[in-house]
């Protein structure tokens, strides 16, 4: 049903703007060339804000993953004690990686539905002081926990170890300070937050990652930051980048900046707790406690989750997603990050409440929620 | 002059049609749900003849030089003894890629005017029986010169060497026989003779290619063939794909395949005898002799090259590409692969001839060439 207007309620991609998807059927121009030498620099120091940093951010075309292994390509050397705090997908995917790279992977695993806790990370690494590198995610949307960054990042007091961090699905939509709380590598991509087409990652390095990549032996030629440093600095990208996802990227960014960042981080609350107060409306339990609650996806818990979802994306277009890991067909995930206000959370209240027959009692609730941040 | 036109010359990224760049703006979906589902392995069956294989075609989100590195990481380990074909800067980079990850890089240099010769390169195999894997570039467009690739896999005769094969800025526009002429591992991008944007590679393994992969120890994740092949088999990407760019791919295979391959071969060579024909008209010489020049780019000799560039560009919004290497500001490019025709050709003859105050010489000579091809 309704095929032609699905609503795409998933952690990314999320739903681009139609201003946004207009400018990626720009006309193909020379990414050697003077426009795009203007344009590509302006993008990259409007991102800037987002990683809270002065540092330059770099674009890497490809997925997310494409991003965070431009921070393990250039950090882990075999044999580079590392630590990953691992409490969901993505946070296994920098422990995989870093074995890949042939890393001494230590792993600091917390249960899938909290958050990694400061306090363990600072005693792992006062009894480990040879650790080199921490790997965190602040967004794990597989388990729809945020994870305190800043905290993590003061856990490591004067230990020497650097601190990268997976923000693919938060930047944009959550507060982040890289500067200023001391993380070391910081990962973004287009197609959350950001509200652009997927096709493009961003990583940002701080001047001891930099330091630290120098001295770093791993293999690594599209993923070389001396490669796209030597570029950069010509305002270039060193290989063929999205030049269309740019452009989109682009005018997805004067929405953002429209907005103000502010703003957006306060609508990702807003549509969180709109979207938490109504499933509890309707007797479903949200899969994480509310203190570390993800700003961008909720997961809810649910027997029969998949059919759950399958029937709604079928009934009413909606599409949501499902669980992955241990969660596999026992949670689904509300996207609520990027391009959707507070109204979509209302339509995606309103299936779960129609599918549950309590017409109105999600919906209420949160719109409850919305008038008392007015 | 004339900027909201501009006729891209250059041998990549090249103009896109208004039908693709329109499916670029298609909204977002699911790349996990049922539509990509069935999407994209339909783009990948439909690529196969252009490689002319029967193997499974795997997608890299990323640049061509993204599915260059899926070769080298997933055949390369610190140690392998590889062959580089170098003739230009694309034959440089599998030398460069190779080294990156530790491999004992044997290096065939040839003038970068030149095609690779297969003479050469079946004595340098039987001399050195050691070499695992050869790296090769079909169509070399930094030196607009195209290469035998039947002739360069012809000459391993019982050799044991895999033979691996740049073919971005060829495949689409140049015949390819991968399975034919044994070729193990193919790479080609989006944004050359595919004529869609920018940010998509694809790469093919022989069933040789493939064994050798598992038995290799480089370090990979994003490009680790064993995680592609266990995705694919379900018919779905690793990482979350440019679902854009995959449309716009979609719309570009229409197009192709209206014209039909053989069609869009010809075209191509048309292009390349006009453009031949044509400069060499106004007394100018193509950098490489007919016997190696490429279908999709030509190189013109000109002294301050770069300077007639630019005034072309600004007086005439046609934009040719510089030279790469030694011949930096020695030789113009003129592109002519993908969403080009020969009035396109006729065109770019047309500025040259104006530029050099030889009004009708260069495109009487080409057009000539165009009514005896009917």
């Amino acid at each position: 049903m309704f095929r032609f207007k699905q609503e795409l309620r998933i952690p990314g991609p999320t739903p681009v703007p139609p201003q946004v998807l207009a400018k990626a059927s720009s006309p193909m121009i020379n990414h050697r060339g003077s426009v795009f030498k203007e344009k590509l620099p302006q993008i990259l120091r409007r991102l800037q804000p987002l990683f809270g940093t002065t540092e330059q951010v770099y674009m890497v075309t490809g997925s997310g993953t494409a991003g965070m292994e431009m921070a393990v390509a250039n950090l882990v050397s075999p044999g580079t004690p590392v630590l990953c705090l691992v409490g969901g997908f993505f946070g296994e995917r920098w422990a995989k990686m870093c074995r890949a790279y042939g890393g001494e992977v230590h792993e600091l695993s917390y249960p899938w539905d909290t958050a990694a806790s400061p306090d363990q990370v600072r005693e792992y690494l006062l009894s480990h002081p040879e650790i080199e590198v921490v790997f965190a995610t602040h967004n794990e949307s597989s388990t729809t926990v945020i994870n305190d960054i800043q905290a993590l990042a003061e856990a490591r007091g004067s230990h020497q170890a650097l601190l990268v961090v997976d923000a693919v699905s938060s930047l944009g939509g959550v507060p982040f300070a890289m500067d200023e709380w001391g993380v070391d590598v910081v990962v973004t991509a287009s197609q959350k937050c950001l509200m652009a087409p997927p096709g493009l990652a961003f990583v940002c390095f701080s001047k001891r990652a930099r330091e630290k990549a120098r001295a770093s032996s791993g293999s690594r030629y599209y993923f070389d930051l001396e490669i796209y440093d030597a570029y950069f600095q010509r305002q270039e990208p060193p290989y063929t980048p999205s030049v269309s996802l740019c452009f989109a990227l682009d005018e997805a960014l004067n929405i953002l900046e429209a907005e103000g960042l502010e703003r957006a981080f306060a609508r990702h609350l807003l549509m969180r707790d709109m979207v938490r107060a109504g499933v509890r409306a309707l007797g479903l339990e949200p899969l994480t406690e509310d203190k570390c609650a993800s700003p961008t996806v909720t997961g809810v818990k649910l027997a029969h989750a998949d059919a759950f979802r399958a029937e709604i994306r079928e009934k009413y277009g909606v599409e949501f997603a499902g669980g992955q890991g241990p969660f596999a067909g026992k949670i689904f995930r509300i996207g609520h990050m990027g391009y959707a206000t507070p109204l979509d959370m209302l339509t995606s209240l309103a299936v779960l409440e129609m599918s549950l027959d309590m017409p109105g009692a999600a919906t209420s609730a949160a719109e409850r929620v919305w008038k008392q941040a007015q």
